[in-house]
C-alpha cells in the first residue's frame, strides 16, 4: 500500500501549463502532484565557444530549488556560492536528456537554455523537470520558426522522464517524497516518444536490486512514460 | 500620459495570495501587476551568533530573480558563484525593513527568514516582495503561537512599500518597467500602517530631483501604502 | 547636546588634500573630522562592454575600508573571498553619484575609476567619500584635458554630500560614530552644487521618521552640502 | 572489431597494486589497460556533523584528476577554484557505491575518506576507481581492526565497477577512450559480489538504445564484474 | 650610477610615524623614500584552533596595495575575489618574520594582527612593511602590558628588513621600483637586530648570481638593517 | 647524527623516471628517497595575454599534493576552492626557476605548462618538483623540435635544487621530513648546471643563523646540486 493510496503503476495528478511566465520563448508550469516546477526555454543567438563557426545551435540546462521549496528551509545556492554537487548532476542529466529532442544542425548557431526552478518539491523534481521543459523547449522552437529565425524544423522527438523505485519490495512508478525517503532502490528513466532509453540512473540505497526488479521497475517507467507523452502532446495541442 | 494608461496616483492590480506553497510557515504570492514575487517566511530555532544568549530573536531576508523572469535571461546568480550588488542591497533593505514589523524581544532565540524569488518581473520588484513578505511573516508569527513556540505576539505593525518615481516630468505612482526604465527619478518608500517612514532610498536617473518633487512623490507614496495596507490586511482575514 | 559639542547644523572639521598620493591623475585625502578617506580617480582607456562603440565613456567606483580603519578589526575583505553587502551598496551609491558630475558623451571612451579607502573611520565614510572622489574626478578631468585625451570639458556640476540624523529626538548634521551608532534616523544625502537632490537614502534604525522629521534633516543636510561646496572650490582653485 | 583487438567481453589488463603509497591506511594502484589510478582510504576519527552522536560512521570520497592525466592539458581545479560538474558527480558515485561495501553501525563514529586521483586516463576511471577504493578500504578497515579502533568487523561485502557500451552497434565491456569517445551509449555498473546491482548509469551518446541492447550490455557488465571480483580477492590475499 | 643619485650603499630617506592612525594599538606610517605603508598592529583576546588549550600566543599578517598605489591601477583584490600569489607570498614573510620579535609562551592566549597596506608604492614594499610592523608590534605589546593583558614582556628582539641587488653589474641597497625592475638580481634580507638572519629571498631576474655578487648584498644589507634598527629605535622612543 | 643514518653531505637516493605516464610530452617520476613527485611538461600553442605578438614563449607551472600524500590527509585544494599560499608560493618558485632553462624568443609563441603532483611527500617536495621538472622540460623542448614546432633549440642550461638546513646545530644536505620539522634553518637553493645561483630562500624556523652557517649551508647545495646535475644528465642520456 503506498502512502498516497495510489496503485503502483499510478502516475501522480501530472499538469502542463503553457505560457506560465511572460517573458521566456517557451515557459511551463509542471506538477507531478505537489512537485511544482517552472520550466523556460530562452532563445539566444550564439553558441558556447566550443562550437563557434560550427553551424551547430546547443540546449543546455540549469536546475534550482527555491530556498523553502522542500520541507526544511535549505541554503540558498546563490549566497553560499556555489551550484551543490546534485543541483550539478541533475542539470547536466536535465542538458544530455533534451539535447536528443533536437537536431543541433537544422538549430544553426542559436543556443537554448532551459531553466527548471522547483517552487515545491514533493519527490521527482528531476523527472518533472525534463517533462515540462521539453514541453517549454517545443514552444521555443516554434518561437524561432514564427521569428524566421531557422529554415528547417530542428524538432526530433518529444523527451519525458518518470521515476521508478522498490518501495516495501515492491515496485513503484512515480515515488513521491514519503516512498522516495524510504525506497530500497530509486531510478531514474528518460525515454524517448519512441521508446528508446535516454539515461538510465537507478540506485541502490538500502539494499542491491536484482536483474528481475529491475526488469520490473523498467515496465513500469516505460507504461508512464507513455503516460506522459500524452499529456505532453495534449498540452502542445492547445 | 502613462504607457499603462493609469492615473498618477493609481496602483497596478494587485494580489496577495496565502498559503502559496506548501511547506514554509508563511507563503504568499504577491503580484504588482505583471511582477509577481513568492514570498515565504521560515521559521527556525535559534540565532545568528552574534545574538546567542540574548533572549531576542532575529529577521532577515534572501531575495532573489529566476533566470527568466526579466526581458532577457539573466545568469543564474548560483550559478555565478555570487549574488550581484543589486541583490544584496534588495535583501538588506527587504530585512531592515521587516525587522520594523516585529518586536524582537518577544519572538525569544527564534530567526524567521524571508525569502523572496521573483517568478515574474514588471518593475517593483523589492517593493512588491517587502508588502508580500510582510503578510507571510505575520503567518509564520501564527504559526509560531499555535505551535507556543512564543509566549506573547512579537508582532508590531504591518509594513509596505510602493516605488514613486517623476515620469515625463511628472510624479508618478508605482512604475512598471516601462516607466522605471525611463523615470528622471526613481523612489522607493517602506512605511508602517500608521504612516510613519521606514527607508526611503531615491535615486536621480536623468537629472536632479527638488524639494517640490519629493514632497509630491511622497505624497503619492503615502496614499498607495494606505491602500497596501488595505490589501495585506483583507488578505490576512480571509 | 552632542557628544562632540557641536551645534546641531555644524559639520565637523573637513579638509580636503589634493595630490595626496603620486600615481593617481587624482588623488585627494578627505578629512571629516576623524573620518579619513583616500580617493584616487584613475583614467583608464576603453570603457566596459556594455558601452562598447558607443562613444560615451563611465565613472565607475570601487570602496574599502583598512582592516583597522575601525573601533574592532575587521576581517580584510580579499582574504575572505568577497566584498560585503554593505561595501557594495556603498561604492554603488559613490557610482551613480559621481556620475552625475559628467557628461559622459563628452568623455569619450574612457573610464574613470574611482577609489575610496577608508583608514580611519569615525562615521559618515560614505559621505565623505563622494565629497573627496569628486574633487579627484576634477583632477583627473584636467589631467584629460591636459593631455588632449578630450577635447570638451566633461565637467557639469560638483557633487557633495553628508549625512543628517535624529539624534534623541533633535536633527543632527554630519554624525560622528558615537552619534550614527545611538540614532534613531540616519540619512545620507547626495546633492548638486545647484541644490538639486542626487541620492536621498534615509534609515529609521529605532522608530520611524515623520515627514516633519524628514524635512528638518534635509534642510540641515541642504546647508551643510553648501558649505562643503565652499570647501570643494577652496580646494580646486589652490 | 574493437580498436584494441579485444573480444567482446574481453577486459583490458587489470592491476590492483596495494601498499602504493606509505601514508595512507589503505593505497591501491588500480590499472585497468592505461587507466591508472591512484586509490588511497585515509581513517580519520569523528563523522561530519549530521552523524554526530549517531554512534555511526561514514565513508566519503572525492576525485580528480592530475591535469596532464589526459590527452589534452586540462585546467586544475585547484587552480580554477572549484571541482566541476562532472567531478562531482564521479565522486558522489564513487563514495554512494562503497557505502554499501561497509555497515556504517559496526564502523563506529569514524569517516574512511576515499581519494581516487588518476594519474593516467584511457576511459573508465570512474569503474576503476570505485573497483580500486573497495580494496583500499578493505586495508583501511583492517588497520582499523589491527589497532583495535573497532571490535567488530564492518566489512560487508566487495563492490566492483565497469563499464559497457554499445560500440559500432554491438554491446562490449570495459571501454578504453577511443570506444568511449565513440560509443553509442555508455554504462557504467557497480554490483556487489554476490551480483546485486549497486549503481546503474546509462547514457545514449548518439540514439537511444532499447530493452535487448540494456539487456546484453547488463550480461557483459555481470560477468567482467565477477572478473574483477576475482582479482579483487587476490590481490587482498597477497 | 643610481636613477635616484644614491650610493651603492645609501637607504632611501626612511621615516617612521607612530599612532598614525588612532583605533590600532600600534599604528605606523613607515616611507622608505616614496613608498608608503600603514603598518597596524591589533591585539585580539584568543588563538587560532591550533594553538587553543595551549598557553601560547601567535602573530600574524596580511598585506595589500591600495588599488592605485601603483603606476597603474590594479585591480581591488577584494573584489577579484581572490589574493593573488604575490600578496600570499609577501603576507606570509611579513608574518614568519614578526613572530622572532616575539616570544610566544609570554604573550598568552593572545593574538596579534598585524596588518601592511600600501598607500604609494616605489619598490620594496614588503621590506618596509616589516621595518615598520615591528615597530607597531612593540607598540601593541606596550598597549597590552599597561592594560595588564600579560604579565612578562614577550618581546625578543627587533626584526628589520631591506632589499639589496645587483643593478647595472654593482651590488645596490634599498632598490626603488625604476632600479628594481632593471635588476639583474633581487634580493629581501630580514635580520634580528644583532644581526642574525631571519629571511633570505633571493631571485635572479635576468642572469644567475655569484657566490661573490651574494657575498657583496649580504654586506650592503647588514649596514643597511643596522640604519634601520637604530631609526626603530629611535621612533619607540620618543 | 641524522634519523636516515646519512652523513651530512649525501643526498638521499635519487632516481629520475623519464616516460612516466603517456599523455604528457614530457613526464617524469622525480624520487627523492620517499617524496615522489610526477613532473610533465604540456606543450601548448600560444601564449598568456601579456605576451601575445611579442614573438616570444613561455614557461609556467602549477603544484599539487594528493591529498593522502602526507602523514595526515590534507583537505583537497580543489574542494576548497582555492589554493593555499604555500602551494602558489611553491609554483612561483618553480615557474621562475624552469623559465632560467630556457630562452623565451627561441621558443616562439609556446608555452610549457609544467605540472608537479607529490605523490608521496618526506620532505623536499619543492627541490624535487624542479629537479625533475627540469628533465621533463628538456623532452617537452626534444618534442617540439621533432615536431617541427621550433627551428633553433631554446634549451639554455640546466637546472636543479636542493635544500640544506641547520639540524641539530650542524648543516646538513637534503632534508627529510624528520629533519625539515626539526630543523633550525630551512633553506631551498637552486642553481644552474654552471653554479650561478637563481634562487635563495632560507627561513630561519628556531633561531636567527648566522653568515658562517649560511656560507656551510651553501657549500652543501653546490655539491649536492653538483650530483643532482649528474643524474639529470644521465637520465636524458638513456
Amino acid at each position: 500500500m503506498r502512502p498516497s493510496g495510489r496503485t503502483a503503476d499510478q502516475l501522480r495528478e501530472v499538469k502542463i501549463t503553457r505560457e506560465y511566465t511572460m517573458h521566456a520563448e517557451g515557459s511551463v508550469l509542471v506538477e507531478f502532484g505537489n512537485t511544482k516546477v517552472i520550466c523556460t526555454a530562452s532563445v539566444e543567438k550564439g553558441v558556447p565557444r566550443f562550437l563557434k563557426g560550427s553551424g551547430q545551435g546547443w540546449v543546455t540546462a540549469e536546475y534550482g530549488m527555491l530556498p523553502r521549496s522542500t520541507t526544511d528551509r535549505m541554503g540558498r545556492e546563490a549566497a553560499r556560492g556555489k551550484q551543490g554537487g546534485r543541483t550539478l548532476e541533475i542539470q547536466r542529466l536535465i542538458g544530455r536528456s533534451l539535447r536528443a529532442a533536437v537536431d543541433m544542425k537544422k538549430l544553426g548557431e542559436n543556443t537554448i537554455n532551459i531553466d527548471c526552478d522547483v517552487i515545491q518539491a514533493d519527490g521527482g523534481t528531476r523527472t518533472a523537470s525534463i517533462t515540462g521543459a521539453c514541453v517549454a523547449l517545443v514552444d521555443a522552437i516554434r518561437h524561432m520558426q514564427r521569428k524566421k529565425m531557422i529554415k528547417t524544423d530542428p524538432f526530433v522527438q518529444l523527451i519525458a522522464s518518470v521515476s521508478v523505485g522498490m518501495y516495501k519490495g515492491s515496485p513503484v512508478l512515480d515515488l513521491d517524497y514519503p516512498e522516495d525517503s524510504n525506497a530500497g532502490t530509486d531510478m531514474n528513466v528518460v525515454m524517448t516518444e519512441e521508446g528508446g532509453f535516454i539515461e538510465i540512473q537507478g540506485t541502490a540505497e538500502a539494499a542491491p536490486f536484482s536483474q528481475n526488479e529491475m526488469t520490473a521497475m523498467l515496465a513500469l517507467a516505460k507504461s508512464g512514460i507513455e503516460e506522459l507523452v500524452v499529456l505532453q502532446k495534449k498540452a502542445l495541442d492547445e
